[in-house]
């Protein structure tokens, strides 16, 4: 049920964003229709104000958070962002400028990755912001988790840890005093990069593939299961960034932060050894660091330096 | 992100719905990959407890609710149910027998439709449950709210306001003594019957089609201002059903929730005059009453025996 504020709403800030897809007919009429040029990619997911951001989040972190979760989830399966649906419930005393800046954010968003809005929907009520975007990629084939194999080498871009103790320093649970660290784990936190470029480009050359959502061994322990294999780590090759260094340095109690922190949404792959030099030239060409930092052998779960890991899977 | 009680979950309750779609991968990982056999009708719209559904509504309300208010969508649009994606959040004390009977019930809906579960997302927190379904339809063409011609008939399938005064039971604002009563409208207000097959059988008669989520006027109204036309109703011409009529005759002072309560879904569509007989056809053929309300005329808005119409559409 949508009030008439809510279709004046609709009309005036997300109606916009959707005039790219013909079929979206405006957000006017009860669903979209929508003709993909490939098969088509689909996952979604939801921001939740105190869970997935900060209360109190701005409409810009939400948006933005909501967007970049979803693409990951593209980039993991090496699909390219295509359609895009927005869910939207907000409380009622939500302002015009509070939906201007969310809309404005969706359109920064959607023009950076290639996406057009093509429906939704808007209720108002509770108390916090709940939103949920369900993200359309096209893909003429796709990554799956589940088939590392043997013999594997395990890869991981970016660096890792960093989202996970920029949410302690914003959760004031532990501190730094370098505000240049302070600055760029927190914007860690803030500013997921799906790594759709590499996604795309893994085609080929990964066996195994998916993005770190729920932290490094939960992960990998995924990645173990799915594939039926063990997924064997060595901490000392794990990336880390110059300020996660700094700030472990001041809180060695956040060593395991590290690897069992969510919200890294890298990409950790496999791919056989005969893949390494295909794999280096891309990390040069994308300027993203691609770093090895296990490998695939017969058996299950995560072993960290030969050891089984904690916070890795566990049996149910 | 996801707990291991919540993979745990679902790979128990959801992905043994999942298992006729290949490309679900079993719920278990980043994405669906799909290859819809037609252009795809995307709807989406959720069931939040406490506005869609009365606090405390069960879990097979909920389901049914949530699956039948997006197939109410596609079947304004004409289109075939064929696969949804589920994202659910669910107080943290929510039980497993509530996921099982959730999941059961998206089991029988989704079998009664000929839908499949494709994908989702759950998460744990606050104090309601708050669900959302994505429904994807097939449709090689589709009907608009936007193209009601002049001189059309409008009609409306089955009978209108029954969920409305079944709503003003429930929330005990009005009684009634006659448990038949009571019982009829109730249900038409717990159970929504998606108009799927006359959706599908209305390509090539009607005009333009919508269904009527919001209440007769306030739709009748988006169909006026989508086409750009006056939608002229007959008031005595609209279809209560029996036990409508009885509970009005206590309740007068209700009259007017007839027109204004949602939660019918019935679909109101115009046709040209020349489609009556087959129209008439099609109604026997359903076994589903399909009254000729009123009538398309130039100008806007929506006028009620000659009088334009109060919870219509009102311009912003």
């Amino acid at each position: 049920m949508s009030s008439m504020a809510e279709h004046g709403r609709i009309a005036r800030y997300f109606a916009p964003l959707a005039q790219a897809e013909a079929g979206s007919f405006s957000l006017t009429d009860d669903a979209a229709w929508l003709t993909p040029p490939a098969p088509i990619v689909v996952t979604t997911d939801s921001v939740i104000e105190g869970i997935h951001v900060l209360y109190g989040a701005s409409a810009e972190a939400i948006a933005q958070k909501l967007v970049r979760r979803n693409l990951s989830d593209l980039a993991a399966m090496g699909a390219a962002p295509w359609r895009y649906l927005v869910n939207l419930h907000t409380p009622a005393h939500t302002t015009d400028d509070w939906f201007a800046r969310f809309a404005a954010t969706l359109a920064r968003e959607q023009q950076q990755f290639g996406m057009v809005l093509a429906g939704g929907d808007s209720t108002s009520g509770g108390a916090h912001v709940h939103a949920t975007l369900t993200c359309f990629g096209t893909a003429a084939q796709v990554m799956l988790r589940s088939k590392a194999q043997h013999g594997d080498d395990v890869y991981v871009s970016g660096t890792i840890g960093d989202a996970a103790l920029g949410l302690h320093l914003l959760l004031d649970t532990y501190r730094t005093a370098d505000i240049a660290v302070h600055d760029a784990l927190t914007a860690r936190y803030h500013l997921t990069q799906p790594r759709l470029a590499l996604g795309a480009a893994l085609h080929g050359i990964a066996t195994a593939c998916l993005d770190i959502s729920d932290g490094l061994l939960a992960d990998a322990g995924q990645l173990a299961r799915a594939s039926n294999v063990q997924v064997q780590l060595n901490r000392a090759a794990i990336p880390l960034s110059a300020a996660a260094r700094v700030f472990l340095l001041q809180h060695a109690a956040l060593e395991q932060s590290i690897l069992t922190g969510g919200d890294d949404y890298e990409l950790l792959f496999t791919a056989p050894p005969a893949q390494r030099d295909r794999i280096s030239a891309l990390a040069n060409h994308l300027a993203l660091p691609l770093t090895r930092i296990g490998t695939v052998a017969e058996g299950e779960g995560v072993l960290l330096d030969g050891t089984p890991a904690q916070g890795g899977w566990e049996h149910r």
